[in-house]
């Protein structure tokens, strides 16, 4: 099968290179010549609004998807109209607005922090009514890694928020207390077939996620209750391919931040730490083909981002367990330019490999 | 790294894949414009002793390796006047010889069938004296996959066995009873390091490997003499990359039948079952970058060929514990276009899901 992917990064190169011993063929769209699909794939270089580039895409796709869910829900329509997109552009549309996401949570009895949205001042002093202080003030659309949000602890830092922020289009959020931060990815099939991964336990820092581990320790009866809140989602939205729900640990409450609809950076793990990659399972749903087990083939997995830069792949693989993802991107500050998966047989043995790692990670951002 | 593939077939595409997440680059050469490596990394289309290709190749590579073993020599030593390539051109040299070979088995103490160089009538009864009948009759060079070799049972078929081989440049080896074909595959770095995988229980049908599982069954105390075979072999060859020995297990002795210098097809299953794949520790060893654990990921794992022909890939990835690898080859009565391979918590399991695999394989060969 002919796969198009809009988006080009690292999440494209590597959904790349799972389709292609399924037997697909890969195209690829980004702005950027230079993109990591690029490397492995062919890639036509436009913009996501482009309707010559989308036109192009369509023609050389028997489906699309995406490696990035800020695609002008627009052009997802564009698409849509012209071949197969999966998951479908109603996804997208709820993952960009984070009223219509939490929204949705609520709606599905998903917990989610309190919120209302923030356009003027009146609408600040009614959402500080609902949220409390401190909350969390962000930009209703195109967050990511951090960027975009302000925490506030009173009403004048809320107003100074809104106007480094945009003034409007914003959204108030209660500031949840969480021992942890953890995320549930599943993937859906075309015939309705849901199957989630353990659970993850996520670090991050300065918005970043920095470190992930798998299944999340103690997590045995909170994944029970992620899974029942990402499949209610993912048939609320008739998705298809995998789908990223990260959560608080709030006491042992599971309260959802955000969704992403694509495959997810606390997934990496999976390549070698599931029996089937996350990237794998989305070609796979995808294109028709029936999921495979997204049990753990390891006793307990990890995964180290590379940020800013890499250390050197030799000093990586010398690490017990390790495996080492390199994206073919330029270093630079705050990038996500590689990972390292880890592998062990205890908890002991993975977190001493964590640790190696972490420090090797850190040493760069430094 | 850039690292320059000689064959561009289904190893050199699986070598590709691998090599990507590592940070390397591939070129590949074939004489093949539609060579399966070509549909994943840029292809140089040419003969394998074309001066002006083979000078691309080298121009292009920061170090060179093979997915096919009956490259001239010559042409290694050609691309290793230029670039470094690995393995080195003395194992092509020997594994291209069937009499180089087994005397080089025979100096390092690793048990093999009775052999004898046979050109010409008077060398054929020599042969006999040695060998006895019946033996098997083969060209020295250019055999595979069955190709090239007559079984005789007398005097007068071994005289009819040398027209149809060509007359000279034959071997006659002793036939060798034995229970079950085995192989042992192991991977040796730059600085000498030697890891081999589990010993693998392989069937052949028509000269052709049909099916591989892993761990072979009752072969805990055999896989201890195979990885001394083995290390022994790829000290001697100062070995850089991965390496296949295929045996014959005679009642609990194994004799050497031939080795394979390059990633072997009885080693696919290690992609989803072993902690680090054939192809992902080739390319680190000719990478320099250190090796990864050739232990298991699974109980039990095992590969199918598709020789001839795919079956559905969907109906391959409903067998429990499937992965489908389409090697993006036009179908062909016997040619290799693709695998399966199953992983197992049980043997029984695994013998399960094979018996399924290998009737649709059946299938198609029909």
């Amino acid at each position: 099968m002919r796969i198009g992917i809009v988006g080009g990064g690292q999440l494209g190169r590597m959904l790349a290179l799972a389709a292609y011993p399924l037997g697909h063929t890969i195209l690829s769209l980004d702005c950027n010549a230079d993109a990591p699909a690029g490397q492995v794939a062919p890639l036509i270089v436009g913009g996501f609004s482009d309707e010559h580039a989308l036109a192009q895409l369509a023609e050389g796709s028997d489906v699309i998807t995406f490696d990035f869910e800020n695609v002008p829900a627009d052009s997802a329509d564009w698409l849509a109209g012209h071949t197969t997109v999966l998951p479908g552009a109603n996804a997208l549309r709820v993952a960009q607005d984070r009223i219509l996401e939490k929204t949705l949570f609520r709606e599905l009895g998903i917990p989610t922090p309190q919120f209302a949205a923030v356009d003027d001042q009146s609408s600040l002093d009614a959402a500080i009514e609902v949220t409390g202080i401190p909350a969390v003030m962000k930009t209703r659309r195109l967050g990511y890694d951090g960027k975009g949000q302000r925490v506030v602890n009173s009403r004048e830092q809320a107003l100074e928020a809104m106007d480094q922020l945009g003034r409007s289009d914003l959204i108030l959020e209660s500031l949840v207390s969480f021992q942890r931060e953890v995320s549930v990815i599943a993937v859906r099939s075309q015939t309705g077939e849901v199957l989630s991964y353990p659970l993850t336990e996520n670090v991050h820092r300065g918005g970043i996620l920095r470190t992930s581990i798998a299944p999340a320790p103690h997590g045995e009866v909170l994944i029970g209750v992620a899974s029942k809140h990402i499949e209610r989602l993912m048939n609320y939205l008739d998705y298809v391919g995998v789908l990223a729900l990260e959560l608080f640990d709030c006491d042992g409450t599971l309260v959802a931040n955000e969704f992403a609809p694509r495959v997810h950076n606390s997934g990496h793990w999976t390549i070698e730490g599931a029996a089937t990659s996350q990237f794998e399972n989305h070609i796979r749903a995808i294109a028709g083909m029936p999921l495979g087990s997204t049990g753990m083939c390891a006793t307990s997995a990890g995964m180290v981002n590379f940020i800013g830069g890499l250390p050197p792949a030799g000093k990586v693989l010398e690490v017990t367990g390790a495996h080492f993802h390199d994206y073919g991107k330029l270093p630079r500050p705050g990038r996500k330019v590689g990972h390292a998966t880890v592998t062990a047989a205890d908890a002991q043995g993975l977190a001493s490999s964590m640790a190696v790692l972490t420090a090797m990670a850190e040493s760069i951002q430094a």
